[in-house]
């Protein structure tokens, strides 16, 4: 989460070094303070539905903007962008199979495309830092541990699956306020979707995250859930549309909002 | 908002007293405790870009549920349910005229219908009084005042136009209590979106509202606005639609949703 000596803060300014080539890695870390969003672009064809799936299931897909057809500019979250370039690393995918990793997609680029920013949780993370709690992945400089989960998610035409959840183990004393502090956050996943015992969920070993890094839980902590964004490209997958452009796992855009600008009001 | 003596109060019932043609009147009172909504009916080429408008106007649109293509059951807020006769009256609009009144339309149904239930305060008006807070309306027991503002939704495909604000005014001190009561439901128009001088909203008279009846505002009170859903409805009139299906105005679609269900979480 260490912003690099002399990169650039502001948001319009870390796109532009992203844009240029001069930024590759992931962008935990990049413009304190900005909201970072997960990208998924869908053909027109797939969008109500996709939007379906996401208006049912507010907690692992929050939609921040969904882009006119056609457009890359996320006119709303970051005026002048450009979803084609600005993000550092994207994955395309042809019917639910990986087909290529790409700097930019700017060549693939259609008129009947829809992009769609969801939240993600990297705000929620910076609130609950401020507010005193531990989030054990930094601490380890790992990434934070995913799992795939027995709670299903309402179906949304062809989209459905299990939801992911992250997991960031609490003492038992602050649970409540990691709670409250995430509450305040609905459209980055918000309040937890559960808290203790895993196997209530499905999750049968916390070691082994079915993405992500494990991290430790200490005596006297209680394991958190969170629903997480990786639910909505996992359905998406699932679903096999023939053509699906995504943000690289971590590697994110970074939109004009700030953090407070998505608090609950 | 009198519950009529011997009516049942169970939304099943309700909906079934309606459906036999036994309730023909505003919705107002029925069901006391559980969520009240909004119907808008589109043809599905006109449906993703009414969810976008939705999505993009939260505070005017909160969408409580989508149905599937041609699916007139709610599966998700009311399971069982019929929404082509729950529902007291209805109007049908052609091209954005108002075509007819009926009190079904089963006739009408169509393959590629798809129905949208919008959040409505009746919801957090129940929580107002909760908290001792006046709902002037009903205490004059008229409708509420509806204004057109100078606020601009944001855009939708071919669906944009000003905000539509309700008004309850408030006595001073009040006021922030009124905010906070009113901001724990997000699904029914949330916290104001406005706070004291209707001009600055494009308000030039209070006393004659655009829709429903002036109510007083006494010395000592603030005049509180919140979005309301009589937008979307202006909005998709706009757009004229070639088919457009929604509640009479006050004949809401009663869903088996208690007020708590739709609180922050």
């Amino acid at each position: 989460m260490e912003q690099p000596t002399a990169f650039p803060t502001a948001p319009q300014d870390v796109r532009r070094e992203i844009r240029q080539g001069r930024w590759a890695r992931p962008t935990a870390g990049l413009a304190p303070g900005y909201v970072q969003a997960n990208l998924i672009v869908l053909p027109r064809l797939w969008a109500h539905d996709f939007l379906l799936f996401a208006q049912r299931n507010p907690k692992p897909c929050p939609v921040l903007e969904v882009t006119d057809p056609g457009s890359a500019e996320p006119r709303l979250t970051a005026p002048g962008a450009d979803l084609r370039t600005d993000l550092p690393k994207y994955h395309v995918w042809r019917c639910g199979e990986l087909e290529a990793e790409s700097p930019e997609v700017t060549a693939l680029w259609r008129d009947d495309l829809v992009a769609f920013l969801l939240g993600c949780s990297f705000t929620f993370e910076s609130a609950l830092l401020a507010a005193g709690l531990p989030v054990r992945h930094l601490e380890e400089d790992c990434n934070v541990p995913m799992y795939i989960t027995s709670i299903e998610c309402v179906p949304g035409g062809p989209f459905r699956g299990p939801m992911v959840v992250t997991m960031r183990p609490m003492p038992h004393a602050l649970v409540p306020r990691a709670v409250l502090v995430t509450a305040r956050y609905p459209a980055v996943h918000g309040a937890p979707v559960h808290i203790g015992d895993p196997a209530v969920i499905g999750i049968s070993d916390l070691s082994r995250p079915d993405f992500g890094d494990p991290v430790t839980l200490r005596a006297g902590e209680t394991p958190v859930f969170w629903a997480c964004g990786v639910t909505s490209q996992a359905v998406a997958r699932r679903a096999r549309p023939e053509l699906m452009i995504t943000h690289a796992p971590g590697h994110m855009f970074v939109t004009d909002l700030r953090d407070e600008h998505v608090a609950a009001s």
